[in-house]
């Protein structure tokens, strides 16, 4: 018998203004009665207070309340160890506590709720936890989360950076699946055309409403949560991940201030999108109508770095077919970096 | 133990030119030695001739090749009880056969290979039959397709008036959303936010690229994919379907002569969204940009036909609330066929 | 990614005194307030009355309450065609009641409760409905119960006959899954290990305690039911059925008076299994204990019909390959018949 | 919609003589070409080489090949950290390299191929590990095995007192259901009724055959796997661990010389049936058949250090009823360790 793939879906999701304040509700309504609460430490008033809040006012303890700083793969094992009876872990703010408190989870088969307070990355609804494993970075394997609950007015409030940086993101999607394309070209990597067209349609929603008002906070939330479920359908970060997120994290490696992943991812993103020949016109508009392009000119990226990022590039992750394995793109990337405007700006 | 949601997506998807010449590759490598093959009765030459050499091509063979003309669900029961062995079942054309076909995959619990020749509706990757039951045409719960394979230079060729009924089948997720949040606030009917997020994003893809170009009919043939999936994933119609198919079901059981659904579904939609107050704007320039506008007012409606629906809409479905529960729409809709211009040119 | 084989289980199964009359309870738990009722026709008082009043007393109305005589595909369907709305169809009584309401919640994809009286074969948990299909038994894909209440005590007090065909229905596991392994030698049939073993298991938890004394029919009733779930883990019913139910089932073409199907089932089982070598003493001894030989004697088959089913075995199931296709058995069944002590009891 | 529960199960099931030596065979069809390798250190030849040369007869790489000796859980994290690209993770041997695997496995979300040598213990085929956290054994979640190849001719040449360990473990099932179902009673803690049944008819199942020859042990070897897929079903280890499993963990802590888990386990099963009132027949005649109370005699207890971790039982695990919550059993524990013939003899 052949059965139907199946795949694990949030089983609770609210993409709504106001969503924070109804974190209890949700909570309590799934079940929950203590719950562990993992939140950004250095998560500015009163977002802190709010959740607090929100978990009294129906009842439900917090067994754990705990701050998270650091997101070594140590960190989140001892948390887990320590962690009291509780039925779910909660997550709330940004990148490192939501990564922490996702592989808590996972570690303890437990329902694990995103609550992100920006919405700077892809990792709030993505199966994988980007860990540090002795030093180094790495994206181990999790579950993708039980809930995800998104105060689009919380986000929207957020410094708008952190907002520019899930559009960088964002628009990776497009580069990742040309990559991915090529891998099976190149090498036969198999493409899962699902997860592949839920990601490209993703971008595409965004793209239909480019800018940063309710509505585009609501369809950027939106494409970024049917991204962390492409992953999950394929098993793979293929469909949000390829030679943009490469540079990203040799930069991460190497550069001397690495800024916000998105912003970095952003710009690689139409970099890459240049040298593939694809999407790159889009993904113009797409930066020109939300400000991305003046935010980077603002605090350039060193040309040099990015340059040796490029070289280091295909090195960072083995067996990963890019379009930075297909040909020696310096040359390319380098006359990009002089030649196009907007990219111009962006470097010093 | 709480368990995340499961659900079931297609195992196999492919959304590209001479997808169909490959149909009989993707068959081969699912273990299909042996499939029974529904074909639309009068489906253009030389579609069931390229399907029959595709399956050759790859030594699959039709344990049975049928021509679907009727999508009673005595003819699909009938066809299930002398369904020949085989290991699938391979639905081939346009909305009747792949109907019929996908009921005949789920009385067998076989894997269904659907094979749209065109776009003119969402159900192709739907988790329901479209059949008429003693005369009166029904959704009877079927399941997802196992397999979509959408030839998208198939689907560019088809008559343009189908493409336009997909364009008028998709944007009734606006619509139709709306009602199911009308039907929150009015009765307690709850709402998935994640299958409603899937549906409206989905549209949103669409709009990005108001063309029935390859790239368009690409993002139309996943925005519709993707429906199929958000009703799987909240186990109703309701993400896809609300006031503006009551009126098309309406305008079925009554009209002198039934155009295409998703030419009726259209026009409803705009209507329904004046209605509602919220995304006609968005709906109207989609249909300027692709000409659904001028392909209706070439045939224009019945405008005696339509008042007649709308008050009969109500009643199509039991325990269905939406905007025509809410209110009496008539007197609006009366107005809006006079005053809006676009409305104007589609009646007479 | 490798997904691990994912199965559907019962969601709710109690097995124990009284449970008939905390039906509404675990209705009611299960968030159900309309239910469809397909009863037996002729079901003994007051069964029909307890299950009424456990409904009435949790506050579930009947939406419909009907009581199946037939069991044919077409009374099934229109069965369907009618169901009121309901949010779950529950099946109490015996055989035809159940396949039937089984096949009903199946056609609807509504959860199915199945509420057995008797333990008279394994039908009640199996994912197949045992049909008519144009007055021609037929085993149609269907889906697991939902729900499964077996009230021992209830089931106890059914005729004796009919728990003494549970157990013939149950040891034909042992033959079954002999015909398995052979037909995985002859024709190379895939044999689920994992089905094979629980089934083989179910029948070794019953032989553990040879009585049908309460704790015997709570045993009976488990083991039954895990022959259902092995049957959905594999997809067929390899692991319940073989040879031993070709000869069942050719008896109920020809015979001039069929018998309970699990005590045409048991005898065939006995018989098959000193065909096949092995298991008969086992089986001999379980018939001993339970007084299923006295019964059968109580009330003798026909040689001459028996002969002529075992003849007409092999061509009942199309590709099935069991030990009556291996070779030519007739001349050692009728062997067995008359040189076997306890057989020759059983024939007239 | 209510969807039913679905549960993850082994994908692979091989038990029978000979499946050491098919292990790459399964590997390789299951479209593995490199895995890591986990073998407990001092495996006693041939088995490791034979493994090996299995694999290699298929083609499949062993890209780790590693001895455990620890099941400390900073031991396995470190594995996994270090894991080469591999496609699964097989463990071969006894509990704690098959604890470490399965642990290993579950991080880095491969399949995992369980490869026991001998029965000693239900963990080859449970969702969980039993590792060490800061020196105190705890039972982390994990996922079931993806695949389990018993190789019954190995576990029947496996040291007699293993084998019974895993009888004795077994037979833990009876007094883990009788415990929870006085949770319930206590403490309204839920019942998973097909989960109770499950593990109860696998040990009935044992019962019907009391050797340990090549039946037997075949027969143990599915009920200890179907115990495992129990615990999948209610998610939680209550079908088979109960308060025996309580007081051998406080032996393990405490006692100077801390005997075989499943030892341990079969007496303090025996002396708690007896302290419920119920199964304790049962359970003798089993121990009596298969000669677990001899090897018990011939190397006592302490009775001293059971009394003492019958009194530390209950504060072994939080929020965990078991008959030693209901009720100060010392006096009749003191009482059964005299009174009882076959327990006198396991104790000095």
């Amino acid at each position: 018998m052949q059965r139907p793939t199946q795949i694990a879906i949030p089983t609770l999701v609210r993409v709504k203004d106001g969503a924070l304040d109804r974190l209890g509700l949700y909570l309590s309504r799934g079940g929950h009665k203590r719950v562990a609460v993992l939140v950004s430490k250095g998560l500015s008033a009163p977002l802190p207070d709010r959740a607090a809040a929100a978990l009294a006012g129906h009842g439900v303890e917090a067994a754990a309340w705990v701050e998270v700083a650091d997101n070594d793969v140590e960190s989140a094992a001892r948390l887990f160890a320590d962690l009291p009876k509780a039925s779910a872990v909660v997550g709330v703010g940004g990148g490192k506590a939501l990564d922490v408190a996702k592989y808590v989870g996972f570690l303890g088969r437990l329902p694990y709720y995103a609550v992100p307070t920006s919405l700077s990355n892809d990792g709030f609804c993505s199966p994988q936890s980007s860990l540090t494993v002795r030093g180094k970075r790495r994206s181990l394997p999790a579950a993708l989360p039980f809930g995800v609950v998104v105060d689009t007015a919380v986000c929207r409030d957020a410094p708008r950076l952190l907002t520019l940086s899930g559009v960088g993101d964002l628009v990776a999607k497009f580069t990742a699946i040309a990559d991915w394309k090529l891998a099976f070209h190149a090498v036969g990597e198999p493409v899962d055309d699902f997860a592949a067209l839920m990601s490209d349609g993703s971008v595409h929603a965004v793209l239909s409403h480019p800018a940063l008002d309710a509505e585009g906070v609501r369809l950027l939330a939106t494409a970024l949560l049917m991204n962390g479920v492409a992953m999950e359908v394929c098993g793979s970060s293929r469909p949000a991940s390829g030679s943009e997120h490469l540079i990203s994290h040799a930069l991460d490696a190497s550069s001397a201030r690495p800024r916000l992943h998105g912003l970095q991812v952003g710009v690689a993103t139409y970099l890459m999108a240049l040298v593939q020949g694809t999407h790159a016109d889009q993904i113009a508009a797409l930066f020109d109508a939300t400000g991305f392009w003046d935010a980077i000119a603002a605090d350039p990226f060193s040309r040099a770095e990015w340059l040796a990022a490029v070289r280091a590039g295909p090195a960072v992750k083995a067996n990963f077919y890019t379009v930075l394995s297909a040909r020696d793109v310096l040359p390319e990337v380098d006359r990009h970096l002089t030649d196009d405007a907007r990219l111009a700006r962006c470097f010093r």
